[in-house]
């Protein structure tokens, strides 16, 4: 079935999508083949459609997303962990610890948090009218909302909409999956990898991951991301589909920073169909494990990398690596607090290589070392060894800002501790789209 | 000796000063008598000036102050913990300790941080040439500066301007040395106090405490801040004041965030020169010492105050307090992440009573309770009960968001523990400013 074009025409439709696209792609592994295009239904087993539900005025948004597996299959999930956890997180958690699920509902433009008891009823009320139209147990219902904070549900439109995702889920509906889930999102997030296993008993298998994400502003992932449904072929047990999610999820969408806020609704859903090889079994450790990983970690990564190219009011794409602190969690200290820095996020904004303010950044962060041994460099170009400022070419820093990528580097000299961060500037539209969101 | 008007004419004559001042003095103690237009030359003791001494290219600018005891005096001092601390902060850390001093030089349009060596040897010899005009100890010499990070520090205009400065230092010139520190200030920050003592010893003595500061960005002084110079005509000794300025600048200076940077510049200095009562002594702990901190704490309070009511690019002052949280520590957790808070500071900004925002930081900063158990209120406008909306009137809010000053008060619902912290809001004009700032 092809979703019907009348209501799903997104206003979405992203000016330079395919120029983050490519930009996204560096750093990740070359041996694995992007699936142009492909997404949340890539992997086989897996159909999805996005439907204008009602959650939002404007008609031509959508606003509901369906991803369904053919058969009740392997899940697994992180979700934030902000006390203020919204209803559809405190629903999912449970859900997706029974390691079955059969379909993921989203919708976007309310976010069912701080909605209190009858908010907790209805996430799980939402997961009932799933299951009786799917036809599977309620608990095999995963539900995650993003949108408005404190503002009560409305169930009507996941009364109307569900009947007709359900009869749209499609394999091309995956894309309006990706669609349906944004909010100040300026374009969709999906992508998909696939490679050729050479893991023993499963040679010349081809096993394919792929997911989507949404996310803009209030990013500051913990232990879980804004919102993502990943899906893969390969089959995984609960517990091998937890423990790569978990290991994956610490060094992709935890490490982006827009505002340094964790939303009460990051979730990031991992369901495995097994249909490339369905008698097969993984276990953590061993080699179609490791292979997986490889492959998720890249579609994790991809998608991580454009929540931060697509932040809110972003003109920059900031990638921030600290080397040589006196262990890892001192460089994520101190790369956290240079992302969140909203004097160096200007800077970047204004085209100026403003060392000084990463410089403050840094020691602000509780990170120790000495400032006498640090060296940081923007764009390629040292701006200061040994904790003093070095001449550079200024042209060439204005020509280096033209790219949309700006990488920081800092070595603290302090030991052999490393960590990098994604983020964006901070610009006039940030302070535009989040002065005149109102409640 | 009167400032000559040709040179010190500020361009930073505040619009609506008088309105800052007059919201500035919410908190404060009723029984001290403010001093109008009183400031760091208001104690009996001491003179100071200002001048356009050359660190910044327009004349009509004032950019170097000098503060001067009639005669050596104690001194106290609470400075940055970054540690990118700047050449002038580690030299006056050094003389402070010391605890005696004549005269405080401090200059604006270049910080002498992340200098090296050689900006330490500046720094140094800038002591050097105040010793040498005013006939006192190098080691006597407090030295500050603010500015430019990472650029290398003139002495031409210390050896123009020391002897200038020296000539118009007076009583009146305490005003015009309150704009020469400014940076992106947009006005000059000064305020004295005076008090009769009923203390034992020291019965109908009257007692003045006054002060300047600067500050507007790179704001979240830690055990320290910004630049403040404060003398009070109370005899006390180093051990004494430094006790008394390091219990007030937790409580005042020390919860001002701008923008959650620590400057490697943040120094407070405090000048006790005795002059209302050469021959008492004040102890830790006694009644003169009481009343002293008292009075103390209402300067650096206001002084703080008028640091958040000029954060750059601001609109409004806002003041967050977190109650019932398990621990003060953990309240100043709560209190400093809201108070950071990107999303917060927008939606002040744009009039927007968004207290999922709120809700959001408490969550994100790290303090423990249970989202049920908290309430919000914005400028008293009860907006969340245990962690779920309120209804309230939209129009009353608008209206309140009238006020320059906009409270935040949070319940964690989960002990005793409270704090405080002043902020600003965040606006197109602080990217303007932070854009276009250029090094």
């Amino acid at each position: 079935m092809e979703p019907s074009t009348d209501t799903d025409t997104s206003t979405y439709a992203p000016v330079d999508a395919g120029w983050h696209v490519a930009a996204a792609h560096e750093g990740l592994s070359p041996e694995l083949v992007p699936i142009i295009e492909g997404g949340v239904t890539s992997a086989a087993g897996f159909t999805a459609s996005g439907v204008h539900a009602g959650f939002r005025r404007n008609p031509s948004r959508l606003d509901m997303a369906l991803v369904l597996a053919d058969e009740p299959c392997t899940c697994a999930g992180t979700f934030t962990r902000n006390p203020f956890a919204s209803a559809p997180v405190q629903v999912s958690r449970g859900h997706a610890a029974a390691g079955t699920a059969r379909a993921v509902i989203v919708n976007s433009g309310n976010a069912n948090a701080a909605t209190g008891r009858e908010g907790i009823e209805k996430a799980l009320h939402t997961c009932d009218l799933v299951a009786d139209a799917v036809g599977c147990d309620p608990g095999e219902v995963l539900v995650s909302s993003t949108g408005v904070v404190g503002v009560p549900l409305p169930m009507g439109p996941f009364e109307r909409g569900i009947p007709m995702a359900l009869e749209r889920a499609s394999v091309p509906g995956g894309t309006y999956a990706a669609s349906a889930i944004l909010t100040t999102d300026t374009f969709a997030k999906e992508y998909a990898v696939s490679y050729v296993s050479e893991a023993p008993g499963l040679e010349g298998t081809r096993v394919t991951v792929g997911g989507m994400t949404k996310g803009s502003g209030m990013i500051m992932p913990n232990m879980a991301t804004m919102i993502a449904v990943i899906t893969t072929d390969l089959p995984l047990s609960h517990e091998v589909a937890q423990q790569a999610l978990s290991e994956v999820v610490g060094d992709t969408f935890n490490r982006v920073i827009i505002d340094a806020d964790t939303s009460p609704n990051d979730t990031c859903i991992l369901l495995a169909s097994g249909a490339a090889a369905p008698t097969f079994e993984v276990e953590v450790g061993d080699a179609a494990y490791h292979e997986f990983v490889v492959a998720l970690d890249d579609v994790c990564r991809f998608l991580a990398r454009l929540i931060a190219f697509d932040g809110e009011g972003s003109t920059k794409l900031i990638t921030v690596t600290v080397d040589g602190a006196r262990s890892d969690a001192e460089a994520d200290l101190a790369a956290r607090k240079v992302a969140s820095s909203t004097l160096v996020k200007t800077a970047v904004f204004g085209h100026d290589c403003n060392w000084g303010r990463i410089a403050v950044a840094l020691g602000t962060s509780g990170a120790r070392f000495d400032a006498t041994d640090v060296d940081i460099d923007i764009m390629g170009i040292p701006v200061c060894r040994q904790g003093m400022s070095m001449a550079f070419d200024e042209d060439e820093a204005l020509a280096r800002f033209e790219a949309r990528e700006v990488p920081i580097w800092c070595d603290l000299g302090a030991g052999t501790g490393s960590a990098t961060i994604w983020t964006c500037d901070l610009t006039y539209d940030y302070v535009r789209i989040n002065g005149e969101y109102r409640t």
